[in-house]
């Protein structure tokens, strides 16, 4: 026998997934079917929502129009990044108190763990009963304890196609090609653009992510061996690549609220470095730079399956454990079951403070070399992507020449 | 009784597309099946090639290895930008003649058909008999005569749906996102993120074409309406946006063979639009841009159906109008046929003069002011594109609130 423990928020918060409504649907499936849950809300643009008040009904929703959300990009209930004062905590453990709020789901990264951590301290020493649980999602993936992130095997994916048509692109008309991938502390998103190189003649052939410094000198002479071995040159980098005494290469000076440095949204650090090319090995040189930007994160329609389910499933999966009763708050994590061949996903939570604020970088036996990813990363990635399209090629048959 | 007339030549030039490969499979196969056709050979790099004598053989591809390489995006014959001189023009002839090529097939754009068109004026004043045509591809769709052009389709499609992300992402965190994408002097690729926009209150809100002059200081008010109005700015921008004396607004200062000004490969233009907004409308402003860049024209994995359908059939066409004889050289034309309700393509084909070096620009009738597209630009497009994903939304249904 089941009692109606309480109601149940909703918030998403940080930089939108592809997937990150797969997970608002999950919980709310979940939610809608838990009888210790009365009412399900959402919190317009996380914990600012809250903060005013601004709550929405989410329980009235039909499975048909929540499918549709579920595959949405971006967050269906808006997002913010926000660290809540001290004040402001009191202020959403009222607002809880008002609305009998006792399930609290907050969909984010490791900034929205942090506010989440913050949030249950609070409701700690308040004595409000509250089961909080933060529900992983970044295309960054760069959350400590989980497997991976739902969101960046989409981002992933996104990525390597891109790096795969680039590729298509640069044999076609050659010369020199830089690919700016997000990713501040971790290159996590920058390496998997390694998925689009299917023989060894094809680019990404140089791979920067921030876990190396970057050496301004050496880059030139790293583009170059590219173009002797294989007469073009196709690079990935990291937007938050740095010199060895931390420096960023290329940054637009602005500071979020989290103090985070903004990388994205400028073309900055493209820019620089194809100048940087042009001159060190030559003005004649074709450079030409891309900022990925947004679209890694939000274009719809390229979506991992296999993420569009986990991300419902993490969801689902915080509910039970609320509902369940022995885990009162915590972050969801998503763990590598199966065998290598056969990859299989389960579900766990940890604990916020594991999570909260955290970043989890590319091991070094994911990395090779100084501008290089390993194919333990690749067995790694491959199976949360899914299929890839691969190229055609001609034969390239020589006909024998007749003229001089 | 049809005579083996001589051997097949066919380039590709210019930038790639999504499907410039679905036209040159189109060739090789309705060579390949034309008694009057001997050997069917490609060019490296275009015109390069043929000055080269790198020519390779593709009468001897597998149907199954030619239908992967017709879905692989960009020059499987590999690119090149280049106008040959009058002598060079006489080369490409000699060559002609050595390898007995009477059937030359020149998949590009406007500068590759003024290419054709140079080859066909200097094969008529040798007296070599030679059947050319110029096979359209161009993202920027701005060849003459034709409805539209290979390859826009599918970049329209591409565009469409990074703006339908993008509308929900700058819908989640809100403020100005400002999207640059390619097109110099024509703004069809731009117009096209009009697709995005399904509901009034949805981006782009801001379409902007170099068709219309661009008055820097008519934009931040355009911006801030928008911001009043809906609270947040998603813009489209051309590369080629420029002022009333016709001055870009921002350029990288690189000029081509073909006398073309680089506008791509770098984030100049949306950096300075975003640095103009945060100056107009404050320092507050959450902006930030994006250039879409490289990725409109080769990503993979995003294809108009009915655009690599019709790409095959120009190349199938090219064919099969130079093996009938009646005319012996041109540039390949698609037909818009059909009812409004139900679109349908035909084929044809005009003299290479009537689409050299020229331009078509979005015509009034489907501009909408100086920033906005009409719905007439929405019928023309949206068959060609075929189906997009449509975003699902929450109904938002208030919960009361509790407190002050």
């Amino acid at each position: 026998m089941s009692q109606r423990i309480g109601n149940a928020l909703i918030g998403q918060s940080g930089g939108p997934t592809a997937v990150i409504n797969q997970s608002l649907v999950g919980v709310i499936e979940a939610c809608v079917a838990a009888p210790q849950i009365g009412s399900v809300y959402g919190s317009l643009q996380g914990v600012q929502g809250i903060l005013d008040e601004n709550l929405i009904d989410l329980g009235l929703e039909s499975p048909a129009d929540l499918e549709r959300v579920a595959q949405t990009p971006c967050a269906a209930l808006r997002s913010v990044r926000k660290k809540p004062t001290a004040q402001e905590c009191e202020r959403v453990v009222q607002v809880f108190r008002a609305h009998n709020v006792r399930f609290f789901f907050y969909i984010g990264g490791n900034d929205s763990a942090e506010t989440a951590h913050l949030l249950h301290q609070v409701a700690l020493a308040h004595d409000y009963d509250l089961r909080l649980f933060h529900i992983p999602k970044t295309i960054d993936n760069d959350l400590m304890v989980t497997d991976h992130c739902p969101g960046f095997p989409s981002a992933a994916k996104f990525v390597a196609q891109a790096f795969l048509g680039d590729n298509e692109d640069n044999r076609s008309l050659g010369g020199i090609k830089v690919n700016v991938i997000m990713g501040r502390h971790a290159g996590w998103l920058t390496a998997a653009a390694r998925l689009a190189r299917t023989t060894t003649a094809d680019g990404p052939h140089l791979i920067y992510v921030p876990e190396r410094p970057f050496s301004l000198e050496a880059f030139p002479n790293q583009v170059q061996r590219a173009l002797d071995t294989h007469g073009r040159c196709v690079i990935a980098v990291s937007e938050g690549i740095h010199d060895l005494e931390g420096n960023l290469i290329a940054s637009s000076g602005d500071i979020d609220a989290h103090g985070n440095m903004r990388l994205s949204g400028t073309g900055v650090l493209g820019d620089f470095l194809s100048e940087r090319i042009q001159a060190t090995i030559g003005k004649g040189a074709r450079v030409r730079a891309d900022t990925f930007g947004y679209l890694q994160r939000s274009y719809f329609g390229v979506v991992s399956e296999q993420d569009a389910l986990e991300a419902r499933e993490v969801g689902r999966h915080a509910v039970r454990v609320a509902v369940g009763g022995e885990v009162l708050h915590g972050s969801i994590i998503i763990e590598r079951r199966g065998t290598p061949s056969r990859y299989e996903a389960g579900y766990g939570v940890t604990a916020l403070e594991n999570v909260a604020q955290k970043t989890k970088v590319l091991p070094p036996e994911f990395l090779l070399g100084d501008h290089d990813v390993s194919e333990a990363f690749v067995d790694y990635l491959a199976p949360l992507v899914g299929p890839l399209p691969r190229p055609g090629r001609l034969s390239d048959l020589p006909v024998p020449r007749k003229l001089g």
